[in-house]
């Protein structure tokens, strides 16, 4: 696997960004540590997701690509797709239910993908697409149940460690794609790296997993952050998180909201609650910091109204 | 003067950061130019001011900085002059209205200065600070009118000028310090490089100024822009300005509501509303984006109800 990050490293040169690596000396005196912060949220379409869109979708045969590709999904993985495929020329194909926010429907159409609609109450997506596939010849790209989606993903923090050698690296959890490709990436640089994964305990499906070593699932948990709320983790995902992963963790709603807050007043950075996690485990001393820590911001696709409520709940910290 | 901007740069290397500079592929097509923000929000303090602060104070001979070092000041500044004290072990006092926000004096005394209040009804702030003065024998550290003060604001235009070269320069304008040591960075590095000065509409007192040729004064300007309310350009700004600036421009209100909004959604960054003027100039056709454009993002200290209110307010671009 480790072979598919570092080509997914090299096909990415040029397309996705080479995010920044940001620190705080006030984070780093509060935490008695020093962190560093891999800025997704600065990635191309606000998160991570663009680097395992481009590396599924840009492996495609002549064929394929004339014909175009497919995906469900109503968030930041739907964007990457539609975004990918507008910068290599391919048709892209959006299945979503028909009560997603018109934000994130507008984001996709901005991209030029055509969206599909469907009822929730009486379709399944996975039924929608199969549907669309069969009758058009469309390549499906799933939101990380795919061993280039997850390859792509890993270069974040082969990106980081190559920067700054970490002894610890946190890791959001939601599908399980960015959290397994990530662990692959780090054990290569450094085998002595801890990877931690990082979900809301309101969604902790994944850690669950873990712990008894099948998977759990959980089924729209009310959690704030929104990009695990995934029921449960994809089948290469998960037997990839047992042999990678170190630990699992997870963090409490207000912990969530105050990291964001940090984010937002201490780094200036605006990142979705999902892309927090991992620095809500560090300042709810879910996860002791210690030495030099590295930490995965996903993403950073938060609307103003979200993103006042939290800054209104937060604590100071 | 550029001798003073080059040697702040020298001075500064290991104490302010190099900050980044980003662009964004929607910004650059939405103008049809290639735009370049100076992100000086992720500057230490959070703004521009901690180069000039740290320039300054930094020259002091050991008597001096044996006394301490004195400036009025509720907003940037204040929180500079605070941290270079912190940071170099000198002495701090700030003198702050007794009406100052408790989140700015709060952040000032957490960096270790005094805070010495005054009724602003019945006393001077200078006058104020010049008794203090006097009594303790502290060096006074203005905001703006001194020359290297302004040497170490110039030095984010000289970053920013050595990595990328750009034909126009915006400029956020409140005293006038970062506009006049930026201005003298540019010319130095392409005197071909046109300098504009952007300001609010609601305190275009440096635009008047600019084509009076004589120093206009504005109290109080009611602008969202509260880094631009100084009332009037300082002198050795203003002379400085004269020579090096090419132009002068101002935009709405909601104009840099907008430009906020912009920067939170598409770049994802927290820039107070005096950091987004230049922006707030392209987006609103007040400057023409044309070839390579430089834009100055000078900080990012907003609060969590203030940037709700602005992200409510503007209009979607």
């Amino acid at each position: 696997m480790i072979d598919d990050v570092l080509a997914a490293a090299q096909r990415l040169v040029g397309h996705a960004h080479m995010t920044p690596v940001m620190q705080s000396s006030w984070l780093n005196q509060r935490l008695g540590a020093t962190v560093v912060l891999k800025c997704e949220n600065l990635q191309k379409i606000g998160a991570f997701k663009f680097r395992g869109a481009y590396n599924a979708i840009s492996q495609l045969e002549a064929g394929d690509r004339q014909k175009g590709v497919i995906t469900y999904s109503s968030g930041n993985h739907a964007q990457a797709v539609a975004r990918v495929g507008q910068e290599l020329g391919i048709k892209t194909v959006i299945v979503m239910p028909q009560n997603a926010p018109t934000i994130k429907r507008q984001a996709t159409l901005g991209y030029g993908a055509e969206v599909v609609l469907y009822d929730p109450l009486t379709e399944k997506r996975e039924a929608v697409t199969a549907k669309r596939q069969a009758q058009q010849g469309y390549t499906l790209i799933p939101p990380f149940d795919h061993h280039q989606v997850i390859a792509g993903q890993g270069t974040a923090a082969l990106e980081l460690l190559t920067e700054h050698p970490v002894d610890t690296l946190l890791v959001p959890c939601g599908g399980g794609g960015l959290l397994s490709g990530c662990a692959i990436a780090a054990k290569h640089r450094n085998p002595a790296c801890k990877v931690i994964g990082i979900e809301p305990e309101l969604a902790d499906d994944a850690t669950r997993s873990f712990r008894t070593g099948m998977i759990q699932r959980i089924d729209n948990p009310p959690t704030i952050a929104d990009g695990t709320r995934t029921p449960a983790l994809g089948d290469i995902p998960f037997s990839l998180i047992m042999k990678y992963v170190d630990d699992m963790a997870t963090v409490s709603e207000q912990a969530i909201m105050d990291a964001v807050a940090v984010l937002f007043y201490r780094l200036k950075l605006v990142v979705e609650p999902s892309g927090a996690l991992g620095l809500a485990a560090l300042l709810s001393d879910r996860v002791k910091a210690v030495g030099r820590v590295g930490v995965i911001l996903s993403g950073g696709n938060i609307d103003a109204a979200t993103m006042a409520d939290i800054l209104a709940k937060a604590t100071q910290n």
